[in-house]
């Protein structure tokens, strides 16, 4: 019999937080990223790929499925983690943001909101507890509540307004979810508000009343800056409930990372290592680094040699700058496994410092290698 | 100290032929089919997926690599095998056939042809001696004469002489070669002829008399009919030395493959399996597959579950289906990595077969398998 979603607090640095949660597809080390898997894979990865990265978890993008192959067709195939041939844990996010940022002629009502899916105009309604259908379907270990996402600038009025659809939302979504939480799933709660610290406080305060197996704090990462993101962080985290996981979404940059690690989140994830990695760039404990760059052409140092990642110390830059220059797939390809690689090898490092109560030193010493940056070129 | 390109020829059954070369960097069984690294990848392929598919030789193009990222560049970084992390044998084309199809502004003497990049613009010359000189800058294993490849139709007059160019271009690659002949590198010269037998044969004959380290059949698979390529194969390859190998340039489809083995060919290069997989097409012993047709989208069997390669076995075609529809990246990965895998699979069956004289049968199961179609959608 699979094992039943828990969480397990092993030890804090700070306000940083080493722990460990239980799927019914196995267990994650945290804190954890993510890599994000969003029509079903990562982009550019094999599977295999993704596990030898470090990954325990995936993020799947309801938004996507839902509108191609359909979450009925992924359970008559019997589910994503075989669809993908993943067989670790798979968190699903629940379509809210992406309805928000993707789709067109959105319509908002206290019971659901239809949208024209930006692939070929269809008509489709996410309601709180279609989410949690379509999540069952696709058969993720974590589901996340459906909430209503706010484009930023927004009025006060308008952000509480969304902030308590939200919660009225998540109690919908904890009832839809009842048989699921039985068989042993977990179900997340996400904490809105924007950039007001009150409303923000309110909403993790009343939906850990309500009571979930975890928090996310959604509605950043949207355009602001660090600092607006860091300090809602920072007002949020304490009001959470300390013995169960903390996810900020579609975070971020490394330097995003290990500052929200700092203030007590436990669980990341985003697009950003593949994207960019689509584009180019390679993160690196030297910081990011752009392989377009003409200075690489004639390099024949790998990216890091001190990498624990093979790509990265297998291919020299000069061979990750030609692929790049000449669009190749398997720079693309070379690119995004090495930055996800990095990002693991990242939370490695901070699982490590904090089990040893050396987060400080670490996250002192991870920012110098950024800031001193790339080594001198030839 | 590495070895000397030589060739054993194994066994014959009928025209065809099992044999084994050697070159500098390991041995390649033939018939062999040679993937394309057109850029100094074969795209979308990590170099250890390349071997997975059982591949032992690929194919590197002058063209390409001379305008980016240069020979020099690539000797200076160690050579292309180092470059690109392919420790196996590598042929090079002399960049002939990419001059006439992609280049503008061709200028043709006895000398040289000179031509302008069709990346950007800047212009290059390009000779019997500097063909060699860049081949050997990217460290070939076996190298190619350059010729002077028309666009098809042409007059007999226009062939005759642009094949009489080619063989004085063969000579003086020879020449040029000999220092690289001595340390064990290979040298092929390159049949011209069009369709017209009778400058085929003289070609082949005045080539022989030359003696290089093997043959090409060129200046094919250029559009015309396959019974017109047949024909010329057929024609030619008997007046070929017997005790060396024998290439058909940029050939083919599986049934040209099996078809040429049958008239007595031993390599091959196409960059059909990764362009078609890039585009959806997968090659199987069921013939060829498009996974974009919606009848694939609900099918949870594997593509072909007897293929000797995982990729084929692990995912659905109905995921297969939806990558390509998606247009994801891991979907032109996989195509061309079954693709390849199932060229090498056949390539290995012919070998097996004509070794234990069974081709004839081996070619008729083959064929069979291809008319029979694909397994019936579900």
């Amino acid at each position: 019999m699979p094992e039943h979603f828990s969480f397990t607090l092993l030890k804090t640095d700070g306000m940083a937080r080493r722990g460990e949660f239980v799927t019914p597809h196995g267990r994650v080390q945290t804190p954890a990223f993510m890599p994000v898997g969003t029509a079903a894979t990562v982009k550019g990865l094999h599977p295999e790929a993704v596990r030898e990265t470090g990954a325990e978890i995936v993020l799947g993008n309801t938004y996507h499925l839902m509108l191609r192959p359909g979450p009925e067709r992924i359970a008559a195939l019997g589910g994503l983690h075989k669809f993908m041939n993943w067989p670790l844990p798979i968190l699903t996010d629940s379509g809210g943001f992406q309805v928000m940022s993707l789709s067109s002629l959105r319509k908002l009502t206290e019971q659901a909101v239809t949208f024209r899916s930006h692939l070929d105009g269809t008509m489709f309604e996410l309601s709180p507890e279609r989410a949690i259908e379509i999540q069952a379907l696709l058969g993720a270990d974590i589901t996340m509540q459906l909430d209503e996402c706010l484009r930023l600038p927004a009025t006060r009025a308008e952000i509480e307004r969304a902030m308590q659809l939200s919660l009225r939302w998540g109690e919908r979504s904890k009832r839809a979810f009842e048989a699921r939480a039985r068989e042993g799933y977990g179900l997340f709660g996400i904490v809105q508000g924007g950039d007001d610290i009150p409303l923000r406080i309110e909403s993790a305060r009343r939906l850990g009343e309500i009571g979930f197996h975890g928090y996310a704090i959604g509605g950043l990462a949207v355009g602001e800056p660090q600092a607006v993101m860091l300090k809602v962080v920072e007002e949020t985290a304490p009001v959470l409930p300390a013995d169960q996981p903390r996810y900020l979404m579609g975070v971020g940059t490394p330097h995003d990372l290990i500052e929200s690690v700092k203030r007590g989140i436990d669980m990341f994830d985003c697009v950003m290592p593949t994207r960019n990695g689509r584009h180019g760039m390679a993160f690196t404990r030297y910081g990011s680094i752009n392989l377009s760059n003409a200075r690489h052409a004639n390099d024949p140092r790998p990216l890091d040699e001190a990498s624990r990642h093979p790509a990265a110390r297998a291919y020299s830059r000069a061979y990750l700058h030609h692929l790049t220059k000449a669009n190749e797939i398997l720079g693309q390809v070379l690119l995004s496994t090495i930055n996800i690689a990095y990002y693991q090898e990242l939370m490695a490092g901070m699982r490590e410092a904090i089990a040893g109560g050396q987060f400080a030193d670490f996250h002192a010493a991870t920012l110098a290698g950024w800031e001193n940056g790339d080594i001198p070129a030839l």
